[in-house]
């Protein structure tokens, strides 16, 4: 068993750089793929199961006509994850990316040697890659900017529904790039003005005890999101509510943070260089992600800590570049 | 040299279905790829360097990185077809696709043997995979059915980008086949309720004999639109005017076309199953595509009809199915 | 006393047929009439006083200046039911469409014989007649087609006043024609792309045992979908929520059904063919019409069974067209 | 022949209060009725062609199926308004009103004696019922009083299809009824703010000499308003723009005006009893109205005025009330 | 000590006409100014904390930089009201208006003399002068018209930051004065076609024994509105709800009032005309003001009738003129 | 006559710091003021007469009832000129402010020696406070930052009136300051997503040969705008075009610039950093303020130079603080 990392595409494990897409496919043309990422907590997948059902929501709604199961695709995953558990560090966590795309369109189907039919892709990294950048941030906190990019409303094209046709997640993150400052990230109002999210997170605040997330409407409704709203918060008895949230209310509110896969939860300190409550991380914050670590077996800040000890100490190969495009 | 077709991709020319993007790409991440689909006439390139500038504008506004200049992009565009056209048929035609992509997002930098920096890639097919099934639409016209789908404002995402976020065109061209008949073009509005553009075309109307386009808006600007606009229409002394039309205003109207680069002009002949004008292609739509055909001394409709003909003759490897998702 | 049935107009019963609008009344001049439509089980009127109720409302705020009150106008509808059974079957139910216009335009109250006021009138058919094609839909179900047509939303005309200037209902009717497939009936979305109504109907999706309607803003508050939802519903212990429910969620849902007067309940089984649920007929809207039956003491699905059955038999004057327009 | 006026309908000429729809009509149900209201200068029907041809515009979208052609309905307008002429006063116009309906739903064709099919009606009356009491405006002006009712933007159904559905016309005028003062007439803005239409006019400012019409989008496009921007306005070599049209910009104005079939035009002096100009009739508007009172023969202003001092010399039947309800 | 009254202006106090912000203040530049106006009940303030509490949030969101505390600000408050108190009748009670603004431009702040860096200002006036001619409406209730002036949406220009540049609530008290009739108040809707709230006050409506606020979006979130709903209603077992309001909502209500801190709460008896309930105040508004009263030991409505008698009994300097501009 | 400055105050002169409103006036309650700000070229008042004509547009929507003639408040100006010249210095310009508010509320009419009815007051102070800084931006260009901030659109407050509710434009000002890079100007949306103004500037594309204006919807129509499309570039053959802007077309554009009566023209060399043309001011850009210099008889760059110069030799009082808000 090899000590390299392998990406599953369909039935095959191959090269992690031969994991491509074809310019003909529907992926690449029309920016039609479907997909998950996922992360592990002590190895142990997390929500596997949530973020596939999500998966094939999108590609019934989608029409995607996929000739494997939800089951069958959880199965490569793990398989995925144990092919490439060898050329993971003891430290390391899994971080799956699902792809599903439609294939090459119809008139391109003949071109010689060119793979016809759906791609199912499952790549497996470390997710210190993406994260390793981001332990300071649990202390200092982010920055939110509202950009004058607004989210695209649900009714256009569904962020519900995860897909690649996203090029305004990334022309927000060109503007927030223009802020002065550091630990800029974007925050979107959607079209009618109110808090949706962030360019690949999702917005909470948190006002005289109750965490209040945006209705989901506009959003990714993210799997970590769902998991704070229905296991941790309640957990910890702290009342939960969806609904729409102004600016206004967030330069109220006590606290505020955005979450996501990989790194979890990470405050929000200040908006447009307007501090949230004292400033700093907040008492609810510390408490949802102390209560997660424990759930988990896993200090999820000290992890990102040491790995990112870890890669000052000793010259990588993987030299973790900033947190560009999320 | 080979009769087999290749596709330049950073630097080298290489078998067609190697042309791949890794899925590490920000053009697979987020849509993030800018693009540009060209044709010939009698193997002269038509407007390529048009086609460039407007690829170079996009590229300028997404703020890519490029070291090549659109000189340079040109050559390489000529020596692709060059190469290529040993592959070509004698009748055919050269199909460019110039793909741009931003590169690997940071964090996968320094996966082993990926390529660093953006993607440069031309393709060149021949163009009769795209129209050969279309041959009867200029006699027949198209039935444009207009979906609930309606297109992204200009304000958040702007389709003037010739970009690969284009979800909600294929979601378009799901809901028209879900219509009764056949011929159905998706035809979408925009916010405001006008008339935008179809899933990869340009809608025109001629009322009292003025030849009407949409405001170059919520829309691609074509530059098959622009030459009918600024060269052939002058031509024919039509004029010509750009307006908010309304479905109203094209029901109203003696013809309607749309257009784009691979098939030039094709007759809507009715709209929502309401006749436009006498149900038939109208007589300046006859006359603009007449003079189009005499400029590049090519019949063009007779040139697809032939293709339609030499398909159905011998069997080909390369057969053309229905134009599904343009 | 005959066998024909008769329609109350002003205080008399005339024929059926004579039951006609001066083309000089606002109602034809301007949509201008209020107006409600009712049914029986059994004989029995269903919820007639509410539907008064909301009529004398839609009345107050159009400023009508009528010289009954409610309770005439109540003692009216069971004295037209009363006359006209004599004509009905003994399976037949009474269906009473109350009309009240405003009369005449102030210029034209001097024609010779025209009558001036309000008129008020009261009809009263078998119910068969709209519903008895629709046996097949409680087991099949309904295909919705979400329309490029939307809701007018309630600022600009107000869809709780019941009235007749919907010519926006049949205009998505005539979209929904178009379809390919059959049993497709129009779904549409309100401006803000929340799923708001059917051109007649009201809409409704089941998600993890929680009944859930669009917010009773850009919609007919239907009387029907009150009962469901404040007395059936309740009855069998099935939570109740409003919420703008976008196209996402009702491809998510597990069960989805409209619901109106004349055939109280049928499920939806696909949206824009796309399967809801498992594509048929779910658990809970069969207990609900199951709870409806026996509140009402009459099997719903078989009685408009039955009724389509006596119409294959004999042939009958009154054969039911299909249910073109509501 | 007798001198009391009749209705064409459907084939037959029947007495005007017998000129009636049943309630079972489309027309009734929805407010699908299409209609033309026309007038005669000298008893010379005033572009009557082109009034039938915008009625069989709105036939054709709205999927009316008619089996008489244009011309035929030109021939029975001509004859309803000859067989009426003896009913008039030699100093009478004629008013025909035009109306189109559907026909009974496909559930109501079996009802005993019941009329199947469109509806095809051509009513006739004196114009100065319409227009008798305006005969102070031509000098005093109107105020129009914008109202927060707003117009239905145009994609959601359409005012450019003369149509029946027209509630808020009316509700816009009851609103009207509530400001202080004399002459109120309403004007409605679009969604957008712009300035629209009034309940059954159109809407001009003259600025530096120009006369400018808002853009023809949420308006019905009046016959009168095409025939003042293409012909009378020309034959004065007064320049016609049409652009949208802030409140801003009527303030601005240096006259103000509506135009309508019944009373050609009358002069806004005020809108929200805000003076318009010098608050007086403009002069470009004196001009205009008395080029089109050359242009037909009769001296507009003077034959209302003449109909008023008619009706308060001698005690007539039809009396003319407040033209409450245009 | 004098029995003059006198403003707290930067640390002193002056006369009350001297009590002024120069031509060349933000505040005068661009409307850029922040402020509270509170009451007293029997002399004590109420709610100041809560009021200086939101002026904060304010100043913090508009970047004021200011240099006292909220705790110093209400101590200048109590000086103030005490300092005043000598020029107060004894039935009177205080209404301070606290101002504050930036300052004067960077360019002009090297006029001679000119006052650099942000005002603070509190006024101390009897608040008789704002509500005396209000006494009769506790009774008569108010006419609320709805105005085509809408609220800005939040997302352009926060109201519930209490600032100064709110000319369109002036242009709506324009508008309500040009209606029919005594006691109009504007009321606005927001540009959705939800009620958002009068032009200086907050509504509300009861239905079926529920007090319903609009969602706290696009007003000024009233301190006053607050007491309401989270301390009168719940000691009367009131259930409370925000929800967005149609208009239609609150013609079907069965109470309606709005609130505000001068007035406390007044009865909406109609809008537009249209009687809400049964047009007079209602048992609910009546409780909930009786409670109020027996919790600040005043009775509201007589005290506001006393004060408006005192002021027919004598002639009297400052005689309040109509309640023109709030 | 002495050498200090004096605003002309309700027909006396007063001290420059003593130019103020009373906090009661509704100038400071609702940011009820109307006003103008001119320039002077070599001492000669520039546009005057227009200034104070848009000015009485403005007072009359808002119906002000002023005493005194557009002639008479002409005179106020040249005589308050007058009178300071001898304070400014011989290449001074004079910066008149005229400011009309509508004067105390009527609640507050009687306090002690508090001025009644309307404030007209002009100022009158050296324009090189306002511009000296910005000599360098003539060479160097701004950027124009987009900024979430939008305009308010003109149906809810028209800045076509100019007045002090403009809190928005100092929000954008904040905002763009939180932009890295210097030079950073604001430059606002309309809720459609086009361009309309900035906080203070009116904004200009070129793009081949034409220079093109965004409508005059949501913006301020300012004088100097008018002065270039009507005058000045029509002088130099070059064709003007109103036209809705969007983002794509200014990042297309050849040249873009801002105008605004104290600093006449600043070239936009980059919208979010992003180049426009070449990144220098534009050759026509060029043409058009030498060819204003030449009309004026004033090198309108070098003087701004001059002032610039100056004030760095010789320590002045009043010394020029970064143009913060304009």
């Amino acid at each position: 068993m090899t000590r390299e990392r392998k990406v599953y595409m369909n039935g095959k494990f191959i090269k992690e750089s031969d994991a491509k897409i074809s310019i003909f496919d529907s992926a690449l043309m029309f920016g039609d793929m479907v997909f998950e990422m996922t992360r592990s907590f002590n190895k142990k997948h997390f929500k596997l199961k949530e973020h596939i059902e999500r998966l094939f929501t999108g590609l019934k709604i989608l029409r995607y006509d996929l000739s494997i199961t939800k089951e069958e695709l959880y199965d490569i995953c793990i398989e995925t994850a144990r092919q490439n558990e060898p050329a993971f560090e003891k430290d390391d966590e899994h971080r799956l990316m699902i792809d599903v795309s439609r294939g090459v369109l119809g008139i391109y189907e003949d071109i010689d040697g060119i793979h016809n039919g759906p791609n199912i892709i499952v790549a497996d990294f470390p997710l210190k890659w993406t994260v390793k950048g981001m332990s300071k941030l649990y202390k200092s906190g982010i920055n939110n900017v509202v950009t004058s990019q607004r989210v695209i409303p649900s009714h256009l094209m569904d962020p519900k529904i995860k897909n690649r046709s996203r090029l305004f997640y990334l022309m927000a993150n060109i503007e927030a790039s223009l802020f002065k400052g550091e630990n800029n990230w974007a925050l979107m109002l959607d079209p009618d003005g109110f808090i949706a999210e962030g360019s690949g997170d999702n917005f909470f605040i948190i006002k005289d005890g109750v965490l209040i997330s945006p209705e989901g409407r506009n959003m990714l409704r993210g799997i970590t999101r769902q998991y704070i709203m229905e296991e941790l918060a309640p957990r910890l008895n702290i009342p939960v509510k969806e609904k729409n949230i102004e600016l206004f209310d967030a330069y109220e509110a006590d606290e505020a943070f955005i979450c996501a896969t990989p790194f979890c939860m990470i405050p929000v300190t200040s908006i447009n260089s307007v501090k949230i409550g004292n400033g700093k991380p907040g008492e609810l914050f510390k408490s949802l992600i102390k209560e997660w670590s424990s759930m988990v077996g896993i200090d999820i800040i000290k992890q990102v800590e040491n790995w990112n000890k870890d890669s000052s100490k000793k010259s990588t190969k993987n030299k973790v570049t900033p947190y560009k495009f999320k």
